[in-house]
């Protein structure tokens, strides 16, 4: 194991961790859209498929398990190329996912082949939704592993890449407070697209669309003057569990 | 009144509030020293001189009032030219610092007639001193008057610019957390020239330097791979009251 | 004075308490429009017009302050026509709002007059407006002296009616955590008629009706079996400064 | 499996999560003996018997674990006689009580067998005694899950019940802040009754008893006019982790 | 003004600052009879007579405000005399009270005379009562004021006493959470004969006396070992708004 | 097992529990070194040697796990031995440090030999080191567990021993709020020798260093009069989970 060198030989990186198969398009799409658009590599660590506590209507058409992992598996593996990003499926077993030493190992490989500058996750709270947060500590957890030249495995260790947590279904009950909004106008057609490569879950189309409006018109309301922003600005939201390392306060 | 057009034409202006004449050097001379390398405008609102709370070297010396105030504008005058910004004395009196309309309409013009992009003061917690918060309280106040076209004044009203809270002499006793850490390295010798403007402080020069050291450490610490840090970096630390506006997530 | 006797005579009373001409029609007019429909009384104690803060068409349209107020209160006072509540301007002056012991008198007479079983209020933060917090300190803190019997004035003490928060303009950043959902499907038409009567804000009407659907959900993904919800629930969200008091947990 | 139907046939029921033999006659019984004597079904499922960590006489004593097992055992099964509950024992070890799959599996079933209306547990945080959250992690996870179709298991699935977290011992260092003061007044003696069944731990009788008074005093304190309370109203106090969702606001 | 020298010379002093004649009996009896019984001096600075919001009987009674105020004056000034202190009277008047730079002023000489080692107040929140967070606001800001060499007065200026906030009518809807349990066994019979010197408000001579019996349960509970206490401990709680110095850790 | 008697006949006795090698002495070398220096024991329970997190020097210079393993121990003993506190090592392997029921046991029985009057360990949070909170959940789950006289093991039952947080790296990201600063000064020197045997951390002397200096300036402001301090006061900084017990306030 060696240390990073020559780091500027190759492209920014971006890890998503996610808990279902879903989640890295309605909450994070357009970061990843963003990324992609700017030729960067984006690896989304899938660690279940959502197979038994986001696949209801499924699960009601008399689906078994396995298929249903199929069908998950195969919108997000269309719905990751059309953002341009790569997926990597865990298959760890959701509702509940449940963190293991092996997870966590593999993760840590995740990170140090990547090499990340930027990692998104899950908040640290979701009352509807326990898999999130167990997500959340993996990805947190490996994060801090990886960077420790006496914790064993292959690759490089990593630095300390910037993390932020994506925003949850039921934001003000997870403690999920924007800190920061980022702009997606110029891709919301490459997020759009994306969502509606999941089919099973079509209510959630327009619910993510009206998501972005709001949060794009929040962007404006806090947007200093000069910005030349656009008429109809669609955003996610993000928060920052560690400071901001800046050169220049804006 | 007319709204702002042709913005670009200015270059970036900032805006620091500050309750005392030498807070402005101690927490964040190092972002004013960085905007105005940067060719920037900086303007530095001075409520009081820190005449009676802040000035006990000078009163155990037996020295009047006026003299004592007559010390401090000197002394700031003398690190504000140092950073390269333009400071402008309010003289509202300390300990206590009340607010009044009067005071906050003076703010509102000044707000007015810099048109900041990006504002700085205190926290709105300070257990120690209870006029850092009400300087805090009538920045913010006015920030958000000043943005209404329907508020009464000279000038053009302004957009929303971003606010960062500088450190509190006590941070952990004032919640303050670091949200944004700012390299301050290629400007510390101007920052350390500012503060030993301030003779009357001179216990504090060192106390300084050593936060910025710390601060430093920690940036590291916070910091992803590639960023080419200097060996010792020097750090401000900043709060964001408001979320961040990203075209890209860093 | 004398303490209230005989109280089941008199029809539920709600006591709403808003900073501006339009606060209650967007944040609290499903609440209203409920009550009103259960052949309750509601009364409205607006502090300002909302003449300078949030009037920003108008004034662009060259339009002078007494202009300006009066198209508000006709505005406003068409909205409460249609929820079915009275509004009673108290014009304190807003941008800033500024407490007197004179308003708060004037408050506590409202409450000992209206004998409210149910106070409705902005919430105690929201760093984009400070008068909506103003307001709301204003309302608790007349609440507490009207239950005097010591605070001088006409009318009978009340007793310690429950207070409920409405949703600010950006609750993530105002504190606010949906505490209550309350499901205003059945007076929904009625909310978006008095939402209409506000024309100069009409590019709120869509947005809070977007804000209604999204609580809906919400309301729905948070409530138990066996409730007869509607398919499309329409709801608003409040907080609860104070305990709620229970003959029965539900 | 099947999804509910015909729901209206069943009357009203309540579930208890409590960690260990004693906690829902302390904490909760006079919210049982309401329910109970409404004609509702209530469920306890107690996880131990509380025979390690809340059994300090029997200890003493010299008694055995087995022998005090049982006696928990039998004080508990009369206590929950006395408040017209039925209590199901999980011997799953206390002090430490320790999740298991196995456990979190027995308690979605028990979730889709009583299809709770109302659910009552510990709260999340207590400094004192680790098994009390422990249960309450328990008892949120196994209703998230008991939701899922996808979720193995026999019985229907259930709702999202609302969630009563009920009073730990030391409320103010358990974060427990009341939100629910709920009027037990009327099944006073029930209650006492039931803590009398509980003779190992008499000292707690008057203890619990004062309590009762105080909230009540609260609940007098924070109730609005018209509601024709007892003189002396006992009172029981919750939070709701979630959300109400009403129809009315009072 | 000179600065403190030979401060061996004198006593410890305590200084208790309230908004309401009864408040120190209630809530800092016991902490007020331990440094009497120790040969301290304690001075209570008591801003109102409470003649407005907390003597209802008597407005109940018919009797008129300077009649009342003589009431509560005779009746505090018993119980002063019961506990071993001095009171002093602002009558600054209550409901509301309302904070002026001459009060401050006062309470500034009031410090500097009485040169305390310790401050005691009620806590920054009541949600019941904003007398008590008006008159913690005033006490903290002389205390810092009268810190301070530059603001004018006669007498010496002080060092930086710790502060105790006392416990408020109800602590978890205040914030309160105990961080210090005084022992005041010894002096209980002495707080009680205080405490029966306020004859208007008898109905809270046992809620107070059971308030001390709970709050000594809960030092038992958080006592190590080898403590030696009474069996029937009796204790008042506080919070300490700013870090204990301490010697050793214990 | 029978409980506590005679506790006079022991010096009083402090429990040390952490995660790795060198934390005692960065984080509370002084406090040691203090109650050492009163004739008192002082254990320390070393969960693990940091061999994988926390020797990222060794692991550069190509040493094995052993040898760092060794080189860890080494260092540690001979810095309690200079502090005057007996070391031992769990050797649970870091990075990520698992909680096991084997610990836990391990850790109830040093408690119980020990019998401490005073617990030191972790805070709760550190986003930057799992292992560190992981050891303080540890600490309190058997501090709970070792007061019960049913947990099965050697040795008396301990009583409820106030336990303190030492200061973690980052303390405004830890949550970490100083509520007791220890005044340090005359073992400083012994402090100082004792981090000079963690030859590997060389680059942490300076800066731990520097942080006694900083706590000792913030111990002079929140002083009192009359305290007759050390001119330079070096001090180090706590939290308290649990209520301090007091005889008086002070």
């Amino acid at each position: 194991m060696t240390q990073a060198n020559a780091p500027a030989l190759r492209p920014r990186s971006t890890l998503v961790v996610t808990a279902h198969a879903g989640d890295f398009v309605w909450r994070a799409g357009g970061a990843i859209a963003l990324a992609a658009a700017r030729g960067e590599r984006v690896t989304i660590a899938c660690l279940t498929f959502g197979e038994r506590g986001e696949s209801a209507k499924a699960w009601r058409e008399g689906r078994k398990l396995d298929e249903i992992k199929a069908i998950r598996r195969d919108e997000a593996e269309r719905a990751a190329a059309a953002l341009g990003a790569e997926v990597r499926f865990f298959d760890a077993g959701d509702y509940p996912l449940v963190a293991t030493a092996e997870l966590t190992d593999r993760l840590v490989a995740v990170y140090r082949e990547t090499q990340p500058d930027v990692v998104l996750t899950h908040p640290a709270e979701d009352p509807y939704n326990g898999d999130h947060p167990a997500a959340s500590r993996m990805a947190l957890e490996a994060r801090v592993l990886a960077q420790a030249i006496g914790y064993p495995g292959e690759g490089e260790i990593i630095g300390a890449p910037p993390v932020f947590y994506f925003e949850p279904h039921q934001p003000e009950m997870s403690g999920f407070k924007p800190q920061v909004l980022l702009d997606i106008t110029e891709v919301w057609d490459t997020k759009r697209e994306a969502m509606e490569c999941l089919a099973a879950q079509q209510h959630l189309w327009d619910y993510y669309t009206d998501l972005a409006v709001r949060r794009g018109v929040q962007l404006k309301r806090n947007a200093g003057p000069n910005l030349g922003l656009a008429h109809k600005t669609m955003a996610e939201a993000f928060m920052r569990p560690y400071p901001q390392i800046a050169k220049e306060l804006a």
